[in-house]
């Protein structure tokens, strides 16, 4: 939180202080909903019911929604049941079903007993769907009309009907069986003429996602196709939810930290940082750490192999560091490029070769640059003979190469064969390429010195 | 490019064969205009502007608008000067921004010179606002009313003036002078009475930004407030344009791209891999892979000062690898979080002492259990000397909290100092904590060995 939260969170607990509840009703009402949940959740936990009371009904559960899950039961723990049925009615059933995600059962079961049977319904409908499927973020609340509607008539349903639907920018034409055959904006709406059929001014080629679809490649065809909703649709082309481009932002947002903390070897979490325990933050490190410390027990075994042609040359031993280094930056700058363009659908596998061969003329460029900057640097400022410099920089030209090229290998295989590419990612890679450098580098010194 | 794209390219160039140019129209409208983009973008050369000139007007330029800018300099070279003049003027003034910064100065000239004199004067509007400004991705196309019309005038209003708005869902209410007032949405005038008047039901409390505003905040403001779209406002608080959700949409997809390839120290392109050139991809990777060349020179020097006591306890080499690897590894974990909480607007300067207190009980939780692994495996399966295995083991631990620590402080510094967090990431700190873990375990070593 910022210094101004700090401020005003201030003036709100003098407020409270001072029993002035009228004012601090008037001085929420002014807020943003994402900006009052933000204030309550700094507020100490006695004082949050006290304060969430003093909001209008509609406010409240705009605010309910922006909190964080542990604040909400908190809430719902408090709330007496026809408060919980005030809240929980005037929520999107898409937002209902976040909320039910994160509760534990008893609390579950106190808000579906609350709930109206159609709103219910609806929630069950949604919570059938797998996680991460479009099915599971659509929201069942979306305007439909008929195609022999006129647009004066589908004008006064959409007045009539529209406050309760999440959007009503993009509405939807449906034939008996529900089964979806155009698509009609209220802009299009608003500029035709109030006689014109529905069936005449709609569109056609409806872009529709379906309900089995994985929630990151529904946000990737809104940040294609520019649209503000997307129709979800059974296996039969039947309407039975929509998408809407504000969940498809928090999809992207949450996507990027995932491939982000998998490249970095965390395993992702959906909490913000500052409100993930020190215990799960070590929870979600540990694993990987262990798991890379122990293969790196690989690369030790090789020097220990070697450690009489150490002994021997020691000056060999100073520059590890700098191969393994150089090795490791080299695979992930091409392993991170890969990974970002299969997430953002720039890459598939069948640009595999294409991929590779790029590679290998960036890695052969790069080698090249490395040997030559790194012969010169060794002969000049470390001084060493010719054929240790030799040795070094060769080493690290074809380090630099088998790097780029398992990195960029590897996460579209893994891809193929139904792995994350971004868990097979810097770490994995660089102990791989750790390993090959290694055995690369005291192979030649083996026969060259 | 996917393998169903590969069919409908074989089925268009077998169309352009036989000069089907009527089918080839009829099929180039059913498609959506990043896919017949796409599409084009695969199609051999001379072949491209017979295949554009096919496309209805109202596509042509929305197909335009999704090109890589080289296929769109193809084209324009193409045009007549009447061609071009219809494709510029069909375009959104923000679009035509973009495509403008992409073009050389010849070319900028040209389509300048066949712009309507309205729609040049909102383009060169949009050019004098600073890259990465609220100012450079915003529109100045949008609808505005005065307070005291009536709903139904306003209706009336947007009904006449819409079709040329880039979105007409959020509506600004604006004083003489241009002054924000407040904003409408399209919902909310459907929603009430014919005869409210627009200050009656208009939204007062309006969240803006400013033109000098960084586009990153702007795009998490989307995220966070859920709206289409943003009134962009000037110093004395003037409404100037706005910017979409789909323009942010990009700037969160791309930031987060940028972010990525910092981390990995590639320098940021905002093109697609596979629409890299191997030797722009090169000229991205090579000056951060030279730096960190040179600057593993350090953990060289390190080692080669302890030389003799490395050639006196050979086994000690062994463990190099794994110290180093594991400091990095728990470093990049720390700062790879921190990193990308600073992007989401998560984590502010003020939190630093919370960040680093997390870290600090994140990092001794990691060394002692790394400690505790790596001690157990050096007795039982390497089968080294109690002290031996104890010194590797405590260094360990000492590594890890240290690289937790830089890795947490370093990118929330450097973004108090102006300088980039993400520039500052893993590589960097790699190279820092690979210095202190060597110093720490050579200390160690040289004074219980």
């Amino acid at each position: 939180m910022g210094e101004i939260t700090a401020t005003i969170e201030k003036m709100i607990l003098t407020l409270i202080e001072e029993r002035k509840f009228a004012t601090l009703r008037d001085v929420m009402n002014t807020m943003a909903p994402p900006d009052v949940a933000a204030l309550l959740e700094e507020i100490p936990g006695e004082r949050i019911s006290l304060l969430f009371r003093l909001l209008s009904k509609e406010l409240a559960a705009e605010v309910f929604v922006e909190m964080d899950a542990d604040v909400q039961e908190i809430l719902i723990r408090g709330f007496s049941d026809s408060e919980l049925r005030e809240v929980v009615n005037e929520l999107y059933v898409d937002d209902a079903v976040d909320i039910i995600e994160e509760m534990p059962a008893n609390v579950v079961k106190r808000i579906l007993k609350q709930t109206d049977p159609e709103m219910r319904k609806m929630i069950n409908e949604i919570l059938k769907y797998p996680d991460d499927s479009a099915g599971s973020i659509m929201t069942t609340e979306y305007v439909s009309f008929k195609p022999d509607l006129t647009v004066s008539e589908a004008i006064k349903n959409l007045r009539r009907s529209g406050v309760d639907k999440e959007t009503i920018y993009s509405c939807y034409v449906t034939e008996k069986d529900r089964k979806l055959i155009g698509i009609v904006t209220v802009r299009r709406l608003l500029m035709a003429d109030d006689d014109d059929c529905i069936r005449d001014i709609m569109e056609e080629n409806v872009l529709s996602v379906n309900t089995e679809d994985d929630r990151e490649d529904v946000a990737n065809k809104f940040a294609k196709y520019g649209l503000l909703a997307f129709p979800v649709v059974d296996s039969e082309n039947r309407l039975v939810g929509i998408v809407t481009i504000d969940d498809a932002i928090d999809v992207i947002r949450e996507e990027a930290t995932e491939d982000i903390e998998k490249m970095a070897a965390i395993t992702p979490t959906d909490k913000p940082y500052l409100k993930t325990s020190a215990f799960e933050l070590w929870k979600a490190r540990i694993p990987w750490l262990l798991l890379l410390m122990l293969s790196s027990t690989f690369t030790g075994i090789i020097i220990t192999q070697f450690e009489s042609a150490l002994a021997a040359t020691g000056v060999l031993a100073a520059y590890i560091p700098m191969l393994m280094g150089t090795g490791g930056n080299s695979g992930s700058q091409a392993s991170v490029a890969v990974i970002r363009g299969l997430s953002l659908d720039e890459i598939e596998f069948c640009d595999m070769f294409r991929v590779q061969w790029k590679e290998i003329r960036v890695s052969v460029m790069c080698g090249i640059t490395l040997a030559a900057a790194n012969f010169v640097k060794l002969l000049l400022l470390d001084r060493v003979g010719t054929s240790v410099a030799f040795v070094v920089s060769l080493a690290l030209a074809v380090t630099v190469v088998t790097a780029k090229f398992v990195g960029c290998s590897l996460p579209i295989l893994s891809k193929k064969i139904g792995f994350d590419p971004a868990v097979m990612a810097s770490p994995f890679i660089t102990t791989i390429v750790d390993s090959i450098s290694l055995l690369i580098y005291f192979y030649f010194a083996s026969i060259l010195l």
